[in-house]
Formats: structure tokens, sequence, C-alpha cells
């Protein structure tokens, strides 16, 4: 089943204990697409300006990623410049340029409207609500935001929210969303405004799953090579989406399952300077690490 | 096979958001006792005071816990005063007085020096190491301490630490040690310091376990009843401990599934005050809570 993910395609400049990088290929939709391309084929919908690489563009359709929706608009590419310190749980934005982000209207073809599984990535929720009134039957969307919007579009934010099957947010986002201190209780707050699944990703903690069915903890999977976390947290929904979209099904074993795949996918997304590790991933080394993460959790 | 435990027997004074108690028991040897009894015969190890109240004795024999190294010393028992807030994640200490603590020398009889499966709860790195001295022959011994130890008596801690099996320290406590922010990395160093395994603790994130050979990571148990979190970490770790004294392997499966009894242990320890809950547990409730938490991260 094709997935659909609307979001962000970015330059980012970023500086971590291990070393920097200048403009490199970033964005909610980049980082989810590069995981999600694993599991099932991925049309990704996005703004770029003029002066957005070309060899970006080749490399994200050689990994078969479906750029249709994929528009160039005159200025400049979203940037965002950051910098991680001490346990990298954390990212501390030095700039935020919006470029042709700031006026931004996704538009879809024919063929994208009819895409049953899709991921409403980071973006302003005024062009999330947009991409979701123009699909004709989604069986399921999910959506990520982040407290810029939670903070200051709490009005916009909320009505898109209602109509989303899955909210991914990060624990901050989640107690400020629902100003609950324990993440059960916030999941359940959650839910009432809205989707029927939660996804609270917590970094090197892990992932809480919850449905009024459901209830799911994994820890994320341990590893000493942090070289650079931006994108885990589109990485990881890429996995989980890309994965329940090639299943097709919202049991309990397959929610887990994309829920273990999209830890993996982030475990290896962390290991390189932005999409730099993830566009090198295979199948057979995802497998090979979820087999690894199965003996480090299973009692 | 018999368990041995050093530790505090304290009187706690706590506030939490869900209400206070005044001089009620606690401290790290009788939380862990409450937990490890359920597995094995427990020796306590511990000094109260004149204030101590008799209640508590019979309480902790009821609970066929083994006080015969439990002595009562002129003067006050040692008392903590605390308070948490917020997501309860961490207690701010109001208050502590020492009182019998300050002089406290154990002393073992025969019978309990021969015990094999010895735990040193958090208390005075000298007392540790008095204790320590005075086994015969102990296969595993387990070592827990505090930040006050690790900031202003690291060099009479390293020595004890030096001699036991394994470490049991919270996250903050394993990055001061080590002074490395990644938890493995952490980990690595810690084991350079003399124990063979090391357990970490992250509160509601769960726990993290390596030796050189094993590496495992299982989430907390996820649950919105958190009343008052005094004595999580020792009940954590007496359920831990417990199993391993049952069933006397230190394989994969077993040391696995000893942390899974010590997180159920200590899910169940959160939701009343102090040892409240614990009091009352039972095998029974803690295999029906483990089964549950198998659905939760199994995949």
């Amino acid at each position: 089943m094709s997935l659909l993910v609307l979001g962000t395609v970015a330059l980012d400049t970023v500086k971590t204990p291990f070393g920097s990088r200048q403009r490199i290929l970033g964005g909610s939709a980049a980082h989810f697409s590069l995981s999600a391309r694993l599991f099932t084929d991925v049309h990704l919908v996005a703004v770029i300006g003029e002066d957005f690489p070309d060899r970006y563009i080749k490399l994200l359709k050689s990994k078969g990623i479906n750029l249709d929706c994929l528009i160039r608009q005159e200025g400049k590419t979203f940037h965002w410049q950051g910098e991680y310190k001490g346990d990298l749980n954390s990212a501390f934005t030095l700039n935020t340029e919006l470029g042709v982000l700031a006026c931004f209207k996704p538009h879809l073809a024919a063929q994208q409207r009819k895409i049953k599984y899709v991921f409403l990535a980071n973006v302003d929720p005024d062009i999330q609500r947009h991409l979701l009134e123009s699909l004709r039957s989604p069986e399921l969307v999910g959506l990520d935001s982040m407290n810029y919007w939670i903070h200051h579009q709490r009005n916009r934010l909320l009505p898109v929210l209602k109509k989303v099957d899955l909210f991914v947010a990060n624990d901050q986002e989640a107690r400020d969303l629902s100003g609950e201190d324990n993440l059960i209780k916030a999941a359940k707050y959650l839910r009432s405004l809205g989707p029927r699944m939660i996804l609270i990703k917590k970094g090197e903690h892990g992932v809480l799953f919850y449905s009024g069915k459901y209830l799911f903890a994994l820890p994320a999977f341990p590893t000493d090579k942090v070289i650079d976390p931006t994108g885990a947290g589109d990485t990881f929904a890429g996995g989980f989406m890309g994965y329940l979209a090639r299943v097709k099904k919202l049991d309990a074993a397959s929610i887990k399952k994309a829920i273990a795949y999209g830890t993996i996918a982030a475990s290896f997304n962390v290991e390189g300077f932005g999409h730099e590790r993830t566009l090198r991933l295979t199948m057979k080394c995802l497998e090979a690490r979820l087999a690894q993460f199965k003996t480090y959790t299973k009692f």
C-alpha cells in the first residue's frame, strides 16, 4: 500500500560533539521517506527553493521515493541550524529560515489524492489541514507536530488533530499539549482530542503507544554510537508507518512490530549526521538489528 | 538461597501531589526486604533508634524477614524528609537526620556471615566496606549508592565498588560517576571500576543492564497510578536480587526475568506511600502483572 508524507525538505546545519555539517539534506518529510521507503512506495509532498541542490533530488529519486509532489518555488529552501550538547537528547535551535515554506500550499495530483496511508509530518498545522482536506478517503492518517505549534498555534492545531487517527509526539510535546506529567494520563487526554492512537517518543528512553485497546512500551535500541540525533523521530515514524502500510493491519502484533522497526530505523539514523546513515540502510541491516533487539528485550 | 541486605531502616516524612505521610517505615534495606521476601528468605542488617515503633518491627517480622542483625541503639532513627513534584521523577530532600546511623557498625552473627547472596543497599561506603569484609565467601554481591557518596566520598566508595559483582545506580549517578553522558558508555566505564555487572535504573524509563556478555533494556511498567516513588529503586533491587537468589543462576534468561520481576515489584511500590502497597504484595499479584507486562513489550 502506498504511503504519502507531507512535511519539510530542508537544508540543515548541525553541530554535535562529534563534528558538524553545513546545509545537508534534512527536514521531517525527507527523514521520514528515507526510512519508510524500505517498506513501501513513498510519495513525498514538500516544497524546496531555488538553492536546493539537484544531487539531493537525484538521491531521493535513487531510493525510489516518488517526488511528483515535491515542488520547487522561487526563494530559499527551509534552513534549520541547531546544536546538540551533553547527552544529545535535546537540540538547541540556533536559527530557522522558513524561506519558501512560508507560503507553501501543497497540491496533490489525482493519483496521490487516493493514497490511503498518510503521514502529516511536522509542518505548519494549516498546511497539514490543507493536505488532509484534499485527500479522497484515507484509511490511516498520522500527524506529528512540535512545541512551536502547540504553544503558539494550538487553535489551528486542534481541529487538524481531531481528524487524524494517530498522533505522534515526543514526551515533552505530549506533556505540554495535555497538561499532564504522567505520560499514560497524557496519552488518555490526547485521545480525547480526536486521534484514537497515541504514540509518544521518548528519545533514548524508547516509545509508549496507547489506544483504548492497547498499551505498549518499548525501550530504545541501546547504543553508544550516537553521532547526531537530527531526524531520529521522523525516521522512527517512517519505519512505523511504512511497516503498517506494508502489512495493512492494525492488530496488536502489527503495531508492536511497527514500533520495533521504527525503533531500529531510528537507531541507525543517529549513527551518522542527518540522512547519511539512513541513506545506506537496507532491509537486511534492519532485520539483523531487530533480531539483536529481541534478545535485548525479550524475557 | 538466603539473601542478606545491608542498608537503612528509616522513618520517612514524604509529601507528593497525592498526599503526605509522617515518619512512616522507610529506608533502603526496608524497601529492599519487603520486595525480596517474596522470592527468598531475607536477612536485614541495619540500625534503628529508641524512637522506632515496635509495630514496624512486628510488621517486618510478620513478612518473614529475619531481623537478627537489626540492632537498636541509643538515639534517634534515621529520618528522611522529602517532597516530589511534577512528574515525580526526582525527590527534593527537605531534611535528613542521621541519628543512630552516624555511628553504625554492622555486626553479623556466624549464620549471616555465610550467606552467599548479598546486597549493600545505599548507606555510607565505610559501612558497606565493613560488612563486605565480614562475609565468609559471598557468591554475588550487589551495591547501590547515591549522589552524595559519589560526590563527597568517591575515594571511600571506589575501593568497595572494586570488590562487588554488581553495581546498581540510577542514570544520573551512573553519569556522575563515569563522566559519560551516554549510558552504554557509562556502563562500560563503570565496569572498569570493578563490578562485572552494571544495572542502571532510569525511573519511569525503565532499566539498562550491561555486562561484558549481555546487554538488556526494559521499559518501566507503564502506569498512571503513581502516588509516591519513594523506595521504588530499592524495591526494584529487592525483586531483582531476590529472584536471582531463588534461581541461583546468572544466565541471560535469569537476569532478564530478574529485571522484569524487579520492574513489576517497583510498579506496585509507587502505587502507595512508602511501604504501604509493597507490604500487601503477593506472588500472585506479581505474576499477573508480569504476564500483562509481557503483552506490553513482546514483539
